[in-house]
């Protein structure tokens, strides 16, 4: 099974700077609503979000930009697991022009699961860690993402 | 002398999520709006990016978030160069509420600089990389940031 596709959308008007390309913030935007989409998917969805009072909080995201966006193209992210612990789930999204294999933008991202009363760090309920082994167990054959685990430098 | 301080906001209601808590590619825009104050500094202004054609271009990004930051806010940025080449600067953002000391996110940044005819990659001019250089002196007191080449990864 390949990497799950999270989200689609059209660059919108708001996202695009003085040059007509996407801004890097919103590059990360569109991750962040990829990852909502995540959520859906492992059950942490809204109604469940309001019932249970736990969410996912972002508490370290690592970008690289690979390709200028225009207004108004279509692109795709996918999302693939690179580990999950009780509380945590690492994941890493590429965003794609429609469906090319090149991604023209990456993101690495650790996710913390939080009681929002707290907020306090809680495990993942049962269902929601079924699903999460689940998935990575569907996406072992995938291969380990280039933009993983990178230090940033001046080259040279 | 300090950090540069480039970027002043209150937290607005666009940015937040469903917990009313500043969403994380919003963290993001305010330090991209930071990065164009800093090319104001630097003598990268609107102007001069019309006039020259060139414009800094984010390569990589990592961000931490330490802190909850709620709607309505008032933040600040403090920017400091952590290194510099012939084309690319090296950046630290950090996010504090007013003047507190403690910041709330950070983040490290690659930018390079960039024609916008090509695109391609282009040296700073004479003013700019002068100006970089300076800033670089004038900061060189100040400490090496915390989380700077941080590597990714699940604990344990």
């Amino acid at each position: 099974m390949p990497a799950l596709l999270t989200y689609q959308t059209e660059v919108q008007a708001d996202w695009v700077d003085y040059n007509g390309h996407l801004r890097d913030a919103f590059y990360l935007l569109i991750f962040s609503y990829a990852t909502d989409a995540f959520m859906d998917h492992i059950g942490l969805d809204s109604d469940n979000r309001t019932a249970s009072g736990n969410s996912l909080f972002t508490l370290e995201c690592h970008l690289n930009y690979l390709h200028e966006v225009k207004l108004g193209t279509a692109v795709q992210v996918r999302t693939q697991i690179l580990g999950v612990d009780r509380k945590r789930v690492h994941l890493y999204h590429s965003l794609h022009i429609q469906a090319l294999d090149e991604p023209v933008a990456v993101s690495e991202q650790m996710l913390l699961h939080v009681d929002l009363a707290g907020p306090r760090s809680v495990p993942f309920s049962e269902g929601v860690a079924k699903r999460l082994l689940e998935i990575q167990a569907e996406q072992v054959d995938l291969p380990r993402p280039e933009y993983v685990g990178r230090v940033m430098q001046l080259p040279g």
